[in-house]
């Protein structure tokens, strides 16, 4: 099945992806260079499903569940192969490059993990030295705590450098400003409070993928964050990629995770895997400095939503939550600065971080997320409003 | 100034109080044994505030600012002093026990603190035997963490025991279960991201103050809150007074904290005093347990605003933040079973929680929060969906 537009082979946005994203005044669809304005397009093919992509926001999409999901991603399917339509849809595309695309829905809570066993370790070694590195429980629950939601911002927003407690007595602008390249998950159909969603239902519950940077103050966070966790460290700004790549596109993707095959309570328990062969990249200033391996995780998302809910706790549609660091075996796969330089090197200002990724699609192309992008401002010196 | 309305002096909720709720129809005001139809109210007399509270919820006018939050309180004393108003007003009154109040506003994201000394004393001690009871930073900065805003729910809603992993290999519902007596700051006018709310601007930005029951499943915390801090021991439900008192209601209540004199970080100063003067009950199946003490507490709400913004986070219309189990010098004031029962106790299913509180108001009279009441609902055994 090919489409009546031309689309390059290494696109990355080939009729197996067709991500979902939003700017001012519609719903989008990347598809080659270019992208088609759903909003537009639904309602001039008179798709019953016009009202949930009515609006410049993916939330109603989000809520409307996974049979939705699959009808309206077909439809786009058709309506890209299909020469018939044609005249109707090629004057809804635009080129990529000019969209200015926007936080593509609101964000309920945000949950962020430590999945990555690599990162962990490391981690450990260097914030705890002479303790073991993992804690009794890393083993046994996927960790995560609750970030801001907030904050959560699009790729391309700048990051101001924040001021805060630097230690005892020491205030003023992070001297330690850190990425961690993450992959995020948003759910769309919500779960009732006292219910959990079991490992099998994740794909019923979660709605796509984007990727995440989990920007870091380790001097703030190193400071505040015993008994209760990470807390202004990491409030001050969280960036998303402008593109929800759908589940339904990651079905060549699947590998199972390093918990597989474990003892693990019963509901932490996977019949089918959804770990993810996604390949990170990290650059900085153009230089590539790791290349993270999503599939080497040890929890699965579908895990971290078990997890989530287990004790009945509630998800909503826009809950964003996020996989943690990725950290791969070897030192050119690790995701944050403070592991690829031991500590002694950070973000200056200046700096433009870009976080990509590309995971195998289904026809045998290899599909890309959307870039999260972010330059690092200077701290502001009157803050105080 | 006094109401055409017979108000008992002691009733809590006389002109000097008038906290704001929401039923499924209307914003309401409590006033004596009687809610005020706000929604209804505000169309009848044409008040030019009429749209801010034309739906069944607080958003609105928590996001209009100080000004109209003025303006529409002294609107409403004059409606419920003036004669004049009696006939279009009395009509609009209710009884308040026949009021079926909502959780009143959208809650954006939720923060809990930890500024009561003796609490995080008491939790040091028993939590961690052998070590200094509070860390190092604990009398540098208000101690916080995000909790999860989905899960916040009217008083009245049942809380049911949660599952969870109880320690390695044990799974089952919480053994543990407990309560923290507990202060909330509702955010009304927002802040932009970048920028920090100073002590001095907290009037101009919190609307008001409930109460809040931070249920804490202890033996799921206890196992999993290392190194990220408190999770699915506090996300199953957290439990608001159906009441919003506005910060102008507490002119009479305010006093220094703790910290005040001490040395701190130059955006941690009180050039004016916000502790609050509040207190609370924690009763269990009708027993008083303790009186826990609002006023001794080390870091106040307009710290905690200014902590969680000084790295440039926004808070948002409808931001909660909790001030963390408040605990007195005596045990008689100790607001958590962990604490009044030296880890030994916990709750049992059926058992019904009410926490309540009085404040002096500017009148000499004694306000009243409503109470926070929940129900333990036994396990269920069939979670998944």
């Amino acid at each position: 099945m090919s489409s009546w537009l031309p689309i390059a082979a290494d696109s990355g946005f080939g009729l197996a992806n067709l991500p979902y994203g939003v700017d001012d005044n519609s719903v989008l669809v990347a598809v080659g260079d270019a992208v088609l304005d759903l909003t537009a397009c639904a309602r001039a093919t008179g798709s019953p499903y016009a009202d949930v992509v009515s609006r410049p926001s993916l939330d109603l999409l989000l809520a409307a569940g996974p049979s939705v999901w699959a009808a309206v991603r077909a439809d786009i399917a058709t309506w890209l192969t299909d020469p018939s339509y044609r005249p109707v849809v090629e004057p809804l595309l635009r080129a990529r490059d000019d969209a200015t695309l926007r936080l593509p829905f609101t964000v309920g809570d945000y949950v962020d993990f430590y999945a990555s066993e690599q990162h962990a370790t490391n981690l450990g070694r260097i914030l705890r030295p002479g303790e073991p590195a993992l804690r009794p429980n890393w083993h046994h629950l996927p960790v995560g705590y609750h970030g801001r939601s907030g904050t959560v911002v699009v790729a391309g927003t700048p990051v101001v450098r924040p001021h805060g407690q630097l230690g005892p007595g020491r205030f003023g602008p992070t001297t330690r400003l850190d990425v961690e390249v993450e992959v995020g998950f948003v759910v769309g159909a919500p779960s009732a409070q006292g219910t959990a969603v079991s490992v099998s239902a994740f794909a019923s519950h979660v709605f796509g993928v984007c990727l995440v940077n989990d920007w870091s103050a380790r001097d703030i966070q190193g400071w505040e964050y015993q008994p209760l966790g990470p807390f202004l460290g990491k409030s001050f700004a969280t960036s998303v990629s402008p593109w929800i790549v759908p589940l339904a596109a990651l079905s060549a993707a699947r590998v199972p995770v390093g918990s597989a095959g474990r003892e693990l309570a019963t509901y932490l328990r996977e019949d089918e895997p959804w770990g993810l062969d996604l390949t990170l990249e990290l650059r900085r200033n153009g230089e590539v400095l790791s290349r993270p391996p999503y599939r080497e995780m040890f929890w699965s998302p579908a895990q971290m939503l078990a997890h989530v809910t287990v004790n009945g706790a509630s998800v909503r549609t826009g809950d964003l939550y996020a996989s943690g660091t990725v950290s791969g075996a070897d030192r050119s796969q690790w995701g944050s600065l403070i592991e690829l330089y031991d500590n002694s090197e950070f973000l200056a200002d200046g700096d433009d971080v870009v976080i990509s990724a590309t995971a195998p699609a289904a026809d045998g192309t290899r599909l890309s997320f959307g870039d999260v992008r972010g330059v690092v401002k200077p701290a502001v010196t009157a803050l105080q409003d």
